[in-house]
Formats: C-alpha cells, sequence, structure tokens
C-alpha cells in the first residue's frame, strides 16, 4: 500500500497558514512533513506545534523551502505573489504538487508560472472551496440548457460588515450564467432594485444582497420559470473551507501529468 | 345546532366576485344565499350557477341588495369605494356582517363607514390573507423583543411581471418592524443596496426584491444577529387566499358586537 | 422564416388533453393543427374550442389520427399504453415527432416503440417537467463530484392528500445519487428516521418527507459536507409543467434524426 | 450614568465558563470582575486571562464564590446541579442577579432554589438562546391562532453525528404547537413517515429530521394550510449562542424584583 503523501505548508505561521496546518493534521490522507517561513521569522528552527502552542509535531520550521519540498508530494500555498513565483519555480525543481491559493496575482505574475508547470503540477484557483467551484459550474451548465424563459436571480447574503454588494463569487456566478447563455453579464445584469422598475425584462440577470448577523456567505441561484423554480444554492458555514480544498487538490495532483489547473480538474468538471 | 351562516357575495360577477362564490360554496361551514350586481348587469335575474357556466345554484343573481341581505348573515364585499360605503349603509340597516375587501378607499371613505359600524360588525382588511396579517402581527412582536444586535431584513419574491419593488406587503412588514422598535421607517430603511456600500448600518431595515417567474408572492422577514438567525416566511401559492380570509372574517363576525374590525381581530391578535 | 410547427394533440378533451390543448395556443412557437379523440367520442366532428367551451379555434376533432397526424409536425401523447403503441406505429408512417407521456408503460410496450423510432423521432419520459429532469442529471453529476465527505439528503414535501413517501421523484434522485457513487440505492438508503438512531451512517443517502397543505411538489438534494452545504432544489407550483415540457419535447425534435430520446437529450443533458 | 453591571462567572475554566468570559469581555455592557473555580483547582490565585494563555485581566481565580459575589451584580452559572444550589444562597445574600444554564437539574433541586428566590433574581432556562425561546412562544401563538386548516410540520437538521431524532428543541416546538391547540402532543405526533402512510391525519403534528455534515441547528416550524404557508425558521451557526443569551438574562435582571424567571420574561414574552 502506498503511503499517506506528504505535505509542506508554506507561510505556516500566519492565519491561514495555521488553517492549513491543522487541516493537514486532521486529515487521515495526508502527512504534514514540512514548514517554510521566510528568513528572520522568529518560528525558525523551533518545532511547528510547539510554536503553534501545542505538543510537539516533530516538524522544525524552516526558511529552506529546497529542502522541505524535497521530502514532500505537495505544497499548500496561501502567501504572496513574489514568493509563490519562487515556491513554484522550487516546487517544478522538486517535482511535487504546488497548490496556490495566494490571492492577487497579475496575468503576468500568472503566466510566469508557465516554465514550473511544464515540470510539475501547479493547481490555482481564487476560491478553493469544492462547493463553490462546483456551483459555478452547475450555473453555467444550467443556463446553458435552460432558455429565457427562465428568469435567473443570483441572491447572496453575508455578514453585516461586508462592505460592497453584490459579493466577488454573486459576480462570478453571474459571469457563469451570462457564459452558459452566451451573453455578456454587462449587458444583462440587473442590480439594486428599487421603486418603479417596470416589469422585469426578458433575459436580465438578477441580483440581490441580504447583509445581517454574522452570515460567513450564502449563494443561491435561483432559475424561475413559468410554474417551476431550480435553485442552486451553496451555505458556507466554516472559514476552513478553503484548507479542505487545497489538501483536496494536493491529493488530487498526485499522479497528475505537468500542467496547470484549477478546482474544476480537481472536481472532474472539466 | 346552529344553522351555517348565509353569505351574500357583491360584485358576484367579477372575478374576485367569482372567487367569493367558489369559496364559500367549497366551505361546510357557511350557505351562499344571495349574488349581488349592479343594476343594468346581464347576469341580473339569472340563476349565479348557470351564469357562471356550471349547474344551477338555486340563488339568482339581484341588483336589490337589501332583499338579498335580508336573508343573510354576512356579506362579502370587494368592490369599488363607492358601492362599498353604499353597501354598508345597507348591510348595518339588516344588521348583518359587513366584510370589507374594497381597495383604494380614500380617508374620508372609511371615515363614512363609522355610522354603519355602531349597528353592525365590519371587518376591513387590505390583505385578507390569515398568513400574512399575522406574519406582520409576529414581525412587529419580535422586532420588539430583539434589539438592534439583531440586523432586520425584508425579502421578498413576486413574479417577472411586478413593476414596482419593493412590494407593498414588505413595506407594510418593514413598518411593522419600525414600530415594534420605536423608529420610523423612512429613517431606517435600507433599499436598492448595491456597489461599495460601506459596512451595513446597525439599526437598519434593508429591504430586496426578487423577481422571476410566475411566484405569486413569498415575504421572509429575517432577523439575523451573531451566531443565529430568526426568519419568519410567508408563502402564497394560491390568488384565493383573499377570498377564504373574507369568509373567516365573515365567520368569525357573527355574535360580535357592532364595530370596526381588522383581521388582526378576526384572528385573535389585537 | 419557416412556419411555427402544427401539433395535433391525442386525448384532447381529457384533463391532460385540454392542459396540453391550451399549452400549445398559448405558445408563440408552435400552431394547434389537430385533435384525435377515440370513436364513439361525444366531441367527434365538432370544433375543438367550442367543444372545451370557448371560442372556434377551426380544429375539428376526429378520430383519425393518420389524417389528423399528415398534417401536423408533431404529436403530444398523454393517453394508455395500446393507444401510445398505435399513435407511434402512425406518427412513423406520417414521420412526425411523437412526444409521449403516456404512464404505466410495460417493458414489452417501451420495447415495442423500438420499431416506429426507426423512421421518426420518439421522445419520452415519465416526468415533462424540465426541471425535475434537469435536477436528476445535475444530482448524479454533484454525487460523483463530491465524496463521502459529503452527507446526501433527500427531501420532499407534498400535500396533505398524497398517500406515500417518499415520493416517486425523491426516489428517483435517490437512484441518481446513488448511481453517481457507484452504489445501490438499496444498501445506502435511510428513510423514516425516527428514535435512537445512531450516529448517520457514512455513505447513507437520508430521506425524508414533509406533508402539509396543498404544497405541489417541493424537491432539495442537500449535500452536507464539513463547512459547506450545497443544494439542489426543484419547486413545483403550477400542475401545468408537463404540458410544457411535452411542448418542448415536440419543438426540440424538429430536425433530429429519427430514434428514441429522453427529457435529457432534450435538454443537452446526456 | 450607571455604570456597567459587574459580572462574575462561576467554573470558569472550563468550556462553557470560557464562553462565557469571553462573551462577558466583549460586550460594552458588562464588566468581568470575577471568577469562580471548585477548591484546589489548579487555576487559583491565578489571574483567568493568563490562566486561559492571553493577557492578564486583573481577575483572580477564587474558590470563594461569597467574595466574588460581593463585588458583583450578577453571576452567570453553567456548572452542575449541586454546585448551583450553592451558588443560589450565596447569590441571595449578596443580592445578585443568578442565571443559571446548568442543566439536568431535578424537579426537586428546582424547587430548591425558591427560598433563594425571594431574595434574588433568578433566571433559569434549558435552552438560552433568545432565537429558540422566541421561536417556542411564536410556535405556541401561531398555532393558537391557526386553526387545523394548517397542518404543522417541524423540521430540524442537524450534523452527522447526533444519535437521536427528533432533537429535543423540535420536540419542545412540537409541544408548544401542541399546546396552542390544546391537545397533547403525544396524540397526535407523526413521526418517522415512510412507506404508505395514507393521507396525512389532520391536526397531525409531523416532525422530520435532517442529518448531514456538521450543521449546529436549524429548526422549522411549518403551519402549511390551502395556497399559503407561514414558517418560522431558526438557524444556529455559533454555538456561544448560550452564552450570550445569559449575559443578556444578567442585563436584565439589573432592577428586577427577586423571583425566578425564564428567558421568556428576559424576551418580554410572557
Amino acid at each position: 500500500m502506498t503511503e499517506r503523501p506528504g505535505i509542506v505548508v508554506t507561510g505556516a505561521s500566519g492565519r491561514m497558514g495555521q488553517m492549513l496546518v491543522r487541516t493537514v493534521l486532521g486529515s487521515d490522507k495526508a502527512r504534514l512533513v514540512g514548514a517554510v517561513e521566510r528568513a528572520g521569522h522568529p518560528w525558525l528552527g523551533q518545532d511547528l506545534g510547539a510554536a503553534m502552542g501545542g505538543a510537539d509535531l516533530g516538524v522544525t520550521v524552516t526558511d529552506d523551502p529546497l529542502e522541505a519540498f524535497a521530502k514532500a508530494q505537495a505544497v499548500l500555498d496561501f502567501t504572496a505573489p513574489a514568493a509563490t513565483l519562487e515556491f513554484a519555480r522550487i516546487a517544478a525543481q522538486a517535482r511535487v504538487v504546488h497548490v496556490i491559493g495566494t490571492t492577487g496575482m497579475s496575468a503576468e505574475e500568472i503566466a510566469a508560472l508557465e516554465p514550473a508547470s511544464r515540470h510539475a503540477v501547479i493547481v490555482r484557483a481564487g476560491n478553493m472551496s469544492l462547493g463553490v467551484n462546483l456551483l459555478v459550474k452547475l450555473t453555467r451548465m444550467v443556463s446553458a440548457a435552460l432558455d429565457e424563459d427562465f428568469d435567473i436571480e443570483v441572491i447572496e447574503a453575508h455578514h453585516n460588515q461586508k462592505v460592497d454588494a453584490p459579493s466577488g463569487t454573486a459576480l462570478m456566478l453571474g459571469e457563469a450564467a451570462a457564459e452558459g447563455r452566451g451573453v455578456a453579464l454587462e449587458d444583462v445584469a440587473d442590480r439594486g432594485r428599487d421603486g418603479i422598475t417596470g416589469a422585469r425584462k426578458r433575459g436580465d440577470i438578477g441580483f440581490t444582497a441580504i447583509r445581517g448577523g454574522d452570515i460567513i456567505g450564502e449563494h443561491d441561484v435561483v432559475f424561475a420559470g413559468a410554474g417551476e423554480r431550480l435553485t442552486l444554492r451553496h451555505v458556507a458555514s466554516d472559514r476552513s473551507l478553503f484548507a479542505k480544498g487545497a489538501l483536496r487538490a494536493a491529493l488530487w495532483g498526485q499522479g497528475q501529468k505537468p500542467g496547470q489547473y484549477d478546482m474544476m480538474d480537481v472536481l472532474g468538471l472539466n
């Protein structure tokens, strides 16, 4: 029987890094074998478990990614664009799966991953939640299957501290719905409905944003036709979703051919 | 055992009139004993059942309300303000319960019902649906019980032909929520949320309007707090609700003292 | 520009037949060109519109299907197995699309459609609702994409007169979920949960049935994982759904190669 | 302006105790002034903040409740029956509000609180969640307002480790619904619906239990009538609800007359 893949977490001391660590430790499908931090970080040389305030884990925090990656089968990396590019180079050298959840990468930075992806598997996604990625896919497919007799509404709910509406994920769902119909979202988006609006315009994609309490994130895509309604709903109830998605991507990447992938590939939905 | 109350329907040939007729016929708690139409109406003198395209009912359509009311215990009246005022006068004379679902009455017209209500029971409501009236009451109560740690959102969904947003019922629910908190709705209403809105303002009452398909009418009042959410939801799935509410009011009115009442009284919620 | 396809309705006087007629009349994508009833039916020779109690439609009810089919491009047929086999033979002769919503066909009867399907398009489905067919497809796909870390629950709600639980559609959804996972539903179905049940068994597919009021039919398939939940929901609010699905199938069938199809093909989901 | 009430937490080192401490610290309406643990506990004499692994709070853990209570206006107590009876005696002596969330108290133990409640305010509840208490109250009221034309269904969803169905809270809601109708729940409860059930029996109260993922707790009470449905829903998304409810009770208790109260009193719903 094959051993469970060994995982390295970069930026292991951060909020997301620690969540990744706990997720790997809690899984019976993977082992934690390394933790990387930047040069000068106070945790360097310490046991990761002790540094996190718990029992020893037998994993020493290091600032030498090559040494850490060499013992591993995958790297979970939610750091910053510049660090991620460097990690991609080293992961390619070590032939390990590089799971990238780093946000804010420019088109140039994304393009710069290409050489590495010729030697190793890279999985990169803006949102690592399995459910949300699946919802995007389903939305595109249902939108393509149903015609404009079905009115599409994207409804999202978030906590009362959120400053923008609709959410980025809601817009991503709207994009998928528009793609499914072969139209541009900006031509059909109906936002901020209020007052004397007139009847709903056929083909529009409506957005509504609910705000209250500490709702983590809920998204509904409604297809409302004559006499029936189909709703695709995702409810997030735990912020550790990204970490779990990243681990799943790392496991999936084992045995794949070198190349760039996203969560749709991981889910077998492309 | 007492007999089932006899009911007269005014404006019996109209869409709402026919629905009232069918509702009375379908009930085992009441009997249909009269049908009134305006002078000159083609149905006058015909059997109501035959005129509606079915079997005879033994009820002849008449333009003499006093004759009809004299044989009855209650009148269901969804006509027009002027006719309703005349019917109120005659119902008072006949001492029968007058259930008024007529909309668009001015404050003067409503005041003009007062003399009649000294002699007979009048039940008048803008919305005869039991559920919606109950929802208004519950909203006011919950809003008073919970403080501003709970964010209030009113969410409604209607068919794609509706021209205004939010719905009148949603605004009525918002008013009830504001009353529960002792604030004025216009000071706290947050409508048409879109773009960079900033964090939700404490104490606001948010409104969102979903439009699609042939949804008859759905209203949610959400109280979203830290770690919990209470939702009061009403879903209408049949336009006959108003008729059923009216009949219930007619039955309730039997044996009440003369006066003006609304659906809250009928439901025992005042 | 091509003309709108001409449609014949069989069993036109029945409850479902009349619903099909009204659906075709209400569509701007098809024309009603024929109405068939069995020999001896009182409507034969009458104008269909008049027989239905309305204005003339210029369509005379006939008991000669070949004559009717010859002028048409499609037949909508929700009758009985024996009649449907005969109609299939004639539709094949006339080279028109045969949409079959007839229920209760045995495996032999279904097999007997094969010769006809070599000459004409046959679309047959147990449930013509677009939404439900789509839901079945989505359920199978999501079930295959997610592993057993996601618990599957099928929840349905129907009116208080329904005598069995769970609904046939709920079981069909459960089958699709089981297929997606490559297991047999009978091995994993968890029904009638009550009392001291112990913890949920991993891999089970749970069923719950809500009964109340006049709910037409609502089905949820829930995939509940750690920290997130994906729900696929269908709500039927009008019994005319089957008629609309049948018309869609008839339009889709125009220009298809002869053969047997189902609603999945119509929706482009196979 | 009056000072914020000072709060003591008993059993401060436990899981619930620490949650109570964090809730008081996070509130701008109360101050933490004391922390009690049992004799021999390792935290005694330490600063509570340091013992909890954080910064000092200026509160030393003590095993002398009288000393702690004497400086406070309220005590939050989720310990065990015997300890709670002792704390009640001391709270009465100190004239401070005693909020009791202790579970598993026998009828005798509850009766033994009576002498204390002649001198001080006691608030005791099996479930301190504001929302759930409100839901119970609303359920009773709506059940009383609507007749048996409305079918009542109680639907709950919990995580996949829960071993019993329906949940205790669902049964409490069912009791409230039965009370509202003046019937005994055992005479009308319809549980574990499956197979050929026959039509729903008028007056029954149905229960269904959904199990999946890590759902903390969701309860719906549905009143399904002809053409409309009213749903009262509570969703818990954070286990700290009990702590927040307890603090609210402590604040409410300030200035009340001595006596025994429950969360209904706190919410102004009795």
